[in-house]
Parts: structure tokens; sequence; C-alpha cells
């Protein structure tokens, strides 16, 4: 049918050069082949353990995955994944786009790497479903790091909600943990509330800035200077240097005007540019110093507590909402009580008693 | 007993003047008569309507009381009001301690009385039971305009959380609109979620600042400006002038960066004495201003069903979780639950799906 509609079209292009084929059938075949070759769970996890990237990411996909069928089978893989989980370092790092956070997570993984680490980098970036915005959560912005055998680099989970993501994510680290890496990296843009979520499964954040722009122009809020462990200023080289320089004193200012943290951590302002790979090694002395910290005060076993404690109350709010409001009967009434809302014949109070007696 | 060890002590002062009672007898008896003479429901509403100020005291003594049978009182009340009420101005005043609000609500207070307003002050200040620290909620700090008639002060409702202290605020709002006040001036400390809670229940809301000290060093919260409908600078007189006038340029450069307001109005920075009286009569012209457009553009009415509607699913959000939580078999499994996370048995989301299928 296109095809006639075309014929008559006064737009028609010569004909004579067929165009390429969009779809390549050797890789469809193949594709559809493995497709077939269902995992079991046993499978699936003694692959994960056995340090399988390719299992792993098999793995994340069905957690990621919304169908019935495999929300039971994420719960077995991740219960089996559990004792083996825990033994990482989680790295948040947020900033805004422009900041240069693959540049650096490139340079800061293969320094990790160069050190026997084993390295996952994971993306938290629910900004195209919320805000319509995106970041490039793509392996392709890493380039190095996806080369080497001991990084493994997946781009974010998508979702309708910051929380459906933040949950994924979760369950990720938990089987990239028992899949042997030892730090792993996630990545946020630091704009929204995305960094909340992040700052929430990590146990240290590091914020990275740039000299110069203020914090309006950098588009970042400013509780997240709150929540840093560490404030990075990137691209301190060449004529950047001296504004970075300054900008460092600003910031260690600025941090001393915050009470201080509950970590006994005093955060601290450091130069890089990534680019050219300067000041990284700084970066991990300082990082493995917190851990060194953290570890020995006690603090680090704590934040964990309270991090899964957080994610509990979370979830558990979250659903209590989202079931209360698709009761049939409440979503009648409710619709009554905004009415009677707008025409001011009742109080918000009243109309949410209302409302809450409909539950039962 | 505390006589007898006074008579031991090496710092017994010397007898002969008699203490003044600190106790008048006279009062507590005529105190106590009143208590007696309780008022109903009708004479209570019809005082309230009547504009009787010590009847809509009582009214809200009633609103803010925590005992069973004044909360069946208080619906009724309410009630009453309900179709008398909504007729006001509402505006949010906030800044940090020692910005100079009790001295710029006096004066702004008195203009508006001149031109013939009637104005109640109500102050939200949860940050005595929250973070231990309290502002002066007192009638003693606007000595000039607690003697007005056509004004009428009332310190803060106590409360155990942030939501019943608004609640209550909210409520207290009915009841003095219905009393004929023009305009309801609502005054919190611009420190913790306070001013949040505020700008959801005024139409106006006004941030008051001082030349000169950092964002920081006053002590407030960045997303606080956001909110802002119009920045104050107060103390603007003798030495700080100069300092005031850079401060308003800075002001109204920042309020630049932030996104255009739903409201279509565009927040505007003010300078101010309010111990002199000086920039007053402007604020009012600017606040007349932004009444104006919002009452013909349609904003007015759709912000104050919107803050309705964000009231209304507060309430039931804390209320859903508070029944959760206050469920037995809940309070027994999330110990286990708790136990289980610390443990790493389980995920944070496993655990809330458990404490979930309690519920039913």
């Amino acid at each position: 049918m296109a095809e006639k509609v075309k014929k008559i079209s006064a737009l028609k292009e010569k004909e004579g050069i067929s165009q390429p084929e969009t779809l390549n059938r050797e890789v469809v075949k193949q594709l559809q082949s493995s497709k077939k070759k269902e995992l079991s769970i046993d499978e699936l996890v003694s692959g994960i353990l056995d340090q399988n990237q390719a299992t792993l990411s098999r793995a994340i996909t069905i957690i990621e995955s919304t169908a019935q069928k495999h929300q039971q089978q994420a719960k077995s893989i991740i219960d089996n994944c559990l004792p083996h989980a825990n033994r990482s370092i989680r790295i948040g790092i947020t900033g805004v786009p422009g900041v240069g956070k693959s540049t650096f997570i490139e340079s800061f993984g293969k320094l990790l790497i160069s050190e026997g680490k084993k390295v996952a980098v994971l993306t938290v970036d629910p900004s195209s479903s919320i805000s319509k915005g995106s970041i490039l959560g793509d392996k392709t912005r890493m380039e190095k790091l996806v080369k080497e055998k001991n990084a493994f680099i997946r781009p974010s989970a998508s979702g309708d909600t910051l929380g459906g993501v933040a949950r994924k994510t979760r369950e990720t680290i938990i089987l990239c943990e028992a899949a042997g890496f030892d730090v792993i990296l996630i990545e946020t843009v630091g704009v929204g509330q995305s960094e909340t979520a992040v700052h929430s499964m990590t146990d240290f954040f590091l914020l990275l800035k740039l000299a110069g722009a203020g914090d309006e122009l950098q588009g970042i809020k400013r509780g997240i200077m709150e929540m840093a462990d560490s404030i990075v200023i990137n691209k301190a080289d060449g004529e950047n240097l001296k504004a970075a320089k300054i900008a460092k004193n600003e910031f260690n200012r600025a941090l001393h005007l915050y009470p201080a943290k509950e970590s006994g951590w005093a955060p601290k302002t450091i130069l890089c540019s990534a680019l050219k790979n300067e000041g990284i090694a700084e970066i991990w002395e300082v990082v493995s110093d917190y851990f060194e910290t953290v570890k020995s005060n006690g603090y680090f076993q704590h934040k964990r507590k309270e991090q899964n404690k957080f994610w509990l109350m979370q979830t558990i709010e979250s659903r209590l909402k989202s079931e209360f409001y698709a009761n049939p009967l409440v979503k009648v009434e409710l619709e009554k009580q905004l009415l009677a809302l707008d025409k001011n014949k009742t109080t918000p109070f009243e109309a949410a008693e209302k409302l809450l007696s409909m539950k039962n």
C-alpha cells in the first residue's frame, strides 16, 4: 500500500539504487536462537558467582523486566545472590551535564582496575521518564573502560517512577556484588531528585563541579553540596587551573559552614583533570581514607542499615498510597470530595477522613 | 520542706520583707468562673460571625485541643464557619530569627488597618517540638498592633508534628475569615520545613532578608527563594542602606535565574525599614498588584484548589502510614524484618512486601 501511494507522489525519488536493508537477517537469526536458550535460575546464579558478565547482564535484564514471570525469577536470583553480596564499596557520582562525568568515570575506573579492583558502573537516570530530558546513559561514552575485562558498564534501568528505577538499581548492585565487583560506581545527573536516591544507596557521595560557574548556572540544587563527601573540581587544567584553585578555596569555605557530618568525616575539595588523568590518584586516596575512617568508627555499617530502613519505609509508603488510590470506592469518593473542596463545602482534613473511612 | 532546707542554707536571705504573692486570687476566681460558662456551638459560631475576638479565641482553643470531645465540637464549628470563609487574602511571611519579622508585621499590619482592613496574625512554629528551638511566638512582640481593635494576634499552635500544627493553622484561618478578617498574615521562621507548610496555605509568600549576610550565614535554605513572591530587604536604613541597594540588585539578578512562575508573576525585591516605617506602603502596593494579577488571570482560585488537594493528599498519606505501623502484626513482623535486613538475609523490597502482606 505504502509503495502504491509513493508512486503517485511528486516527491518520488529516482529509482535504480536500492536502499540497504535495515535488518541484518543473520544477526536476527542469532538473536532469536539465543533467545530460545532460556537459562534456569541455577544456571543464572552460578554464572553470576562465576563472574560471567554475559550471565550477569541477562540476570539484570530479568530484574528490570516488568513481566510477571520474571518478577518471581528475579526474587529467586536475588535471594541466591544475597549471601554473596554486600562486600563492595558503593560510590555515588553526580554532577550536571557537561561537567565530565563519563570522562571522570573512565579515568577513575581505569585507575581502580590497575590496582586490581573489579569495577561496575551503573547509572540512575529517571529524567527521561520524569522531566523528559536524558543523559547519554550509554556504554559508548566510556570507550576505554568498556574494553577492560574487569569493568562492567550497565546503562540506566528504565521505569515510570524514580522509586522503580531505584529499586532495580539497588537489586542490580546485589547481583554485581555477587559477581565479585569490588567497587560499584553509580552515576546520576545532578538535577531533579535522582541524586537523593543515589545518595541513599551509596557509601560515598562525590560531587563533580566546574570552576567559575555559580550554582544557579550549574543547575545544581543547594542541598546536594550538603550530601557530598567530596567535591571534585574537574577540568582543572590549562587556563582553567587558576579559577579552579580559587573555586577550591571557596568550596572548602562553604563546606565549613555546614554542620559536622554524622560520619565524622570532613568533606574535602579536590582538583582534577579527568581528560589529562591528573588528580585521579589523589581522589582515590581520599576515598580510601574515607572508607578507613567509617569502617573503623562503625559508621559504614550503621549507614547501610539506615539505608535499608529508608528503602523499606519508602517502598511501604508508596505501596500504601498506590493501593489506597486504586480502591474503586475511593476513586468515586475522591471525585466527590474534590468537588466539595472546590466549592468550599468541606476542608481537606474532613475530606481525607471521609476517604479514609472508605478503606475498610 | 523547701522552707526547712532553706533555713540551713548559707545563702539564706535576710527575712523581713515578704515576697509578693505570685497568684492574684481575684483573677484566679474570675478565670475559674469563666471556665464554667461553656459556650454552645451555636453561641461560638454566632460570636465568631459577630466578630467577637474573645469568642474567636475560645473557638481556636477548641480546635487546638487534642481532647476527644473537643474534636467533634471543632468539626461542627468549622462546618458552620466554612460558608463564611475563603474571603481573605493570606500572606506568608518568613525569615530567619533576627531579620525583624515582628517589627515588620507591626508596621505592615498597622498600615493595613489604617486602610480599613481587619488583620489576623498567626504563627507557625513547630520548631519547639521538632528541633527544640523556638521563635518568640508571642503577642508581646507586637505591642502596638495588639492594641488595635481590628488586629487579632494568635501565637503558634502547638503539636507533635508539623502536619498537626499545619492542620490547626489551616482551620484557624477558616475561623478568622468567618470572623471577618480581610488579611491573614502567617509568620514562620525560615529554617526547617515549616515554610513549605506555610507556602502551601498562603496566596502570597514574602521572604524577609538582610543585606550583607550570605545565604549560609542567614541559615535559610535555597529552595525558599524560589517560593518567594517578593523579597523584602529589611533594616535598609542608615549605614545599611548602601549594602541593601547592592543586595537588591543581586537578588533581582538571582530571581531572574529561576524559571518563570506559574502565576505569571515576576517576584520583586523591595527595600524597607520596618523600624522607621519606610518602604511599607510600597510593599503593600506590590502585594496588591500581585492579587490583582492572579485574581484576573485565574491563578488565585487555581492555587487555592491545588493547596486543598495538597493537604488532602498529605493528610491521607500520613494517616495511612500511622495506621499501618500501629497494626500489632506489623509491629512484630517489622522487628523480624529489620533483623533480617541487618543480617543481609533479605532486601528492603522483599521485607516491605512481607510487611504489606500483614495488612489484610
